[in-house]
């Protein structure tokens, strides 16, 4: 299965100079999807993972799936003000400016396994502050299991001595 | 599995007067995770699905986790502006004005068989609207799976005639 063949590239989108990736031909086909979540989950497997963090909105999606086929449970990150319980929050940088990610702060137990699920890395920046917050809550950060890496962009650096799979690669 | 018992009431969130049922718990409960999509994807299971539709945001989690337990594909429905290819859309109205939800115009092929998930069905505006970008592309709406049901509000009126499936009610 060359999961590659099916990432849309759509250009300019949504600024100028931007090469987006969509994923969405990957979700829509069963056996791409299946064959994504098998791979995400594969080399976790023997990790022990008790929850997988996704981040808002695409990561929910692959990282539920990935959630239900390790048999964890699922944990969502989310941009501040969008999760209704007590958050603990993370800044992170941005091109221009700064951002943040919240999480639940009862989302999971001190010392759980958890594995963070995302569609892309890029720079590294909400991956990094995922680890983060799953760091402040006590958790045990087993890695990052990625669909598409942009590896010129370094995002992988930000990570340094973390487990990482990428399943992708474009420059 | 008592489902209720892992849905959270979070009071005058995000606006004073609504009663948010957080999900947050149940998805962060392995055995509640399984067991929710166990029974959301149970009742479509001889219905033939190629594909399940989820709403930007919470309905990519469930949405994606009973894609894989169904082996269909995955489609996301989005707000205005989102998804980065050709999309329909259709336009649904809320308590005060009126909001439009998109798809891609090349989701699945006409003739396709499509269950839509989502967390929760209030007035039934976005339910309503996501089986109409359903229709829209020539799907059959093979029906309905919701995690949770604000029965006083009557959004199952709006889906009349439709095969409906909701796991938890509230008045």
């Amino acid at each position: 299965m060359e999961l590659k063949a099916h990432i849309r590239n759509i250009p300019d989108f949504p600024k100028a100079g931007i090469q987006f990736k969509d994923i969405t031909p990957l979700l829509g086909n069963k056996a791409a999807l299946a064959a994504a979540v098998k791979h995400l989950a594969e080399p976790f497997r023997g990790d022990g993972v008790e929850f997988v963090v996704g981040m808002e909105s695409r990561g929910f999606i692959l990282g539920a799936a990935v959630a239900h086929e390790l048999d964890a449970g699922f944990v969502p990150v989310r941009k501040p003000g969008k999760l209704p319980y007590t958050t603990e929050r993370v800044a992170y940088e941005l091109e221009y400016g700064e951002d943040a990610l919240e999480i639940h702060a009862d989302a999971f137990p001190r010392g759980a396994k958890v594995l963070v699920v995302d569609d892309l890395i890029a720079t590294g920046g909400t991956a990094w502050a995922t680890g983060e917050l799953v760091k402040k809550l006590g958790g045990i950060l087993v890695g990052y299991s990625l669909l598409i890496e942009l590896s010129d962009l370094k995002g992988r650096q930000k990570l340094a001595g973390e487990k990482i799979v990428a399943l992708i690669q474009y420059p």
